[in-house]
């Protein structure tokens, strides 16, 4: 998805960790030479080193700091670990098949195995196996053919949220449509009515197989581009929150995929909600200008860096990668970023690579 | 409240019905005539019947459709008893008594058992037997009195959320107002000062009282109409999550009532949330244009179809009847919408009649 | 923090007990007189007085209204204590030291006793002693710098959410810098890079550490000044719903502190919610004119009553202070705000003082 050129052949996640490693040397050598920002010093004689030279009645002390170390330690490793890899990617752009105009999707639905999180794993329902479902990227006035082929248990239905449909092809059981029996393969067809980030997900027994993973991005690039902002890097961001724990495009951290542009390019963002819960996104280093709301141009775009995101909505946002380095990228519900074991869940980053890297 | 024009003498609930079927009726159609718009196929050979019939040991497929059936049913049961008849209908207008050139309103509030959705009946506080309350809709600069006699087991007080009145009539229980005590008429007077979609309910012991129902809608037409947005029909929207489970203007899916606008209509909305939790409500097949927040203008209007209200809030929105059929309207954080037993709570529809129905 | 001028040598919570008892005085008045406005009246035959009289099968009604009388008087101490003693007071604005040009601010997290609410204390972790810190104050373009002693017993970190400061200052372990150990100093030094309502805090094991307390407003002012609103009272509201319960600034009610204008003036407030849930915050009274998030001017200043607040977001409203009175002034989900026995947590109250006062 993302328009990154492949500069020097190097890999995103090779990139990550050398400016990951990067970003991590700068305060560790100001430490070593004191220099004017970023000073750390150690105190001359720090209370549980000194102490415990003294009185084996200081030990309490030497335990919180072995304590402290413990803990600093588990928090270092998920960072160092970041980007983890697993199995299995989500939200992988598909390519249709063209027959006689029309772009043909075929989306298949099935239980899977999902690893969410280096080691652990988790039933899930997925569109082509996986969570998100693919990619679907068309645009405004595209004739589409979305075949849909129910390998669950359960009946299932899919609603293209957001696209204003001619009725009959909005996914609700028993009010547009019958459901998809197990077994069976549904087709839905239509020419795209409007632009913008929208999403499909199943809209039969909703709370269940959404929260198990049917849902995807639907993007809709618009007829007339005019009023499109040019970028270099365009990302969807799927945040979940259910039966998978807290996800961003169907990872946890520290196996979210980082975002990365180069110094001075110009990201687009479009955040997606698919969980049951806000959840409030917060950049660091720079700050997001808020362009569309469910896939409508806002009249005015207007600045932020934590922009709260509700189920079922969508927003888009740009961010001018101006400010070089790795920058902490979270839901700012900290308990879905955070414990005492580390970073977890809904964190990621983006990296701002030097220009001439 | 709506302005619907009751042609031909359909009634609303009729109208659904009929409308509903129609709607339903179509990929029914599309079904057996294989047209070119929504396919769904049989396999030929469905993995449940054809093993089923060589082995005992297919029996556990046959028991998964069988269950998704079930399933199925329970959902087709909602959809189908959808708009159901209920005892007590809430928000419904109350036309002033004219005593000197001042609109008075008698609130009486009681205990009362409030049928939420067919045969769920609970305990509800109530303004004159309503939960919403009746619905006050005046002029700004209207002079109103509003008598609230207290037939409850404790002391209340009303607070008109969003009128900015003298502070003696802001209904703060010993900060504007002693509370009025169980069995007391308190009386509140006062020029309407700014239009909008406002609320009134209990200021006392509220986290209860309004739980419990003690809540209305006070709709106030601005003096000045000419940046009134024209609109066809006209429909409050008060959306809850306290003691009586997930409700729309006091009632839940299959209970609610639907919206009705005929093809080409301009709708308003006026959403107002008296519950504990945000409440992204979704509309399908159409999007929604915001116009004011809290009753008050917004500076530009902008589109959504995906509207998050918090506790406390009023959102106007305006959706122009563009798209015929019957459209799911719900809340998005899915579990206040649907379980495995169907939908229920906060869901209902917006139906778009054809313009010569 | 607040411009107010300290007028007839009146303490603003002194001020406060007299508005409160004057503005309760009005209605009584009125209850006595019967005049036009907020009218109460007794039955001539109160049901539980007279049925008393009769028979001691009455006696469960007496009994009921002995219950509401005894919730109203828990409703009223709460009322009366307000604004309650506690010790300690969080935001207190921090002057830095002038080094070399250099505003240096020092900041010790200890472990500290802090009291909520009158004889609710709890363990607070806390910058130099208070909950939230100290208010850091610069302009745009100041070279700051904050020097960082931890005290604490786990290790720590500052970031300063909001600011688009170089990497290396940003404050997240493991990514930008080491995490400062128990009883080590770290420095971070950086020229202010963008104006606006912002915030420091912890980012170190922080779902823990900043619900403990280890966070701050650290207010920019702009270099140009000629978009600022000009306002008379300038306030911060910091919420937070972890660890010390529901809080405005560190306090419950009714040990929060109210806003005071005088009618007429310009009142900005600068909410924060550093807590885990959203906070529809509502004023009485007079409405809020939004003007700027997370620091950034909105392009179009807009107006409501109630404002969504989510963790991580800071919004910059404006209040024409134009009623005059104690007004109710809390967040609207309402078990935050009160509970059978009274108002509590997230409540304060905006006075408007004649101006004649």
């Amino acid at each position: 998805m993302s328009e990154l050129s492949p500069s020097a052949g190097t890999s995103r996640r090779g990139f990550l960790r050398k400016g990951a490693a990067l970003a991590m040397a700068i305060p560790a050598a100001e430490l070593l030479t004191g220099c004017s920002e970023g000073r750390a010093s150690k105190p001359a004689a720090a209370p549980a080193a000194s102490s415990h030279a003294m009185a084996p009645a200081a030990a309490p002390a030497l335990t919180a700091r072995a304590k402290a170390d413990e803990m600093d330690a588990m928090h270092e490793k998920g960072v160092k670990a970041f980007p983890a890899k697993t199995s299995g990617k989500g939200n992988q752009l598909l390519k249709p098949r063209m027959q006689g105009g029309v772009k043909v999707y075929d989306l298949t639905c099935s239980e899977i195995d999902w690893e969410v999180e280096p080691g652990r794993r988790v039933k899930a329902w997925a569109y082509n196996g996986q969570v998100p479902g693919p990619q679907l990227r068309v645009r405004e006035g595209d004739r589409v053919r979305v075949n849909v082929k129910n390998n669950l248990s359960q009946s299932t239905a899919v609603h293209f949220h957001g696209l204003e449909l001619p009725n009959s092809q909005d996914g609700v059981p028993f009010i547009t449509q019958p459901p998809i029996k197990p077994g069976e393969t549904y087709s839905y067809e239509f020419v795209v009515p409007n632009a913008g980030s929208h999403m499909y997900h199943s809209h039969h027994n909703a709370a269940f197989q959404v929260g198990m993973g049917l849902l995807g991005a639907f993007i809709v690039e618009p007829k007339d581009t005019r009023n499109e902002p040019k970028c270099d890097v365009d990302e969807v961001m799927i945040l979940n929150d259910t039966m998978h724990g807290y996800t961003l495009n169907g990872k946890s951290f520290p196996a979210t995929e980082p975002l990365v542009a180069t110094l001075g390019q110009t990201v687009r963002i479009r955040f997606m909600n698919e969980g049951m819960m806000i959840h409030p996104m917060h950049l660091h280093g720079m700050h997001m200008t808020v362009i569309a709301k469910d896939g409508w141009e806002q009249p005015a775009p207007w600045k932020c860096d934590t922009l709260n995101i509700a189920p079922g909505e969508r927003w888009d946002v740009i961010v001018k990668a101006n400010n070089p380095g790795t920058w902490a990228f979270h839901c700012h519900i900290l308990p879905h970023a955070e414990s005492e074991h580390g970073m977890l869940g809904m964190v990621t980053a983006l990296v701002v690579k030097p220009a001439n890297a």
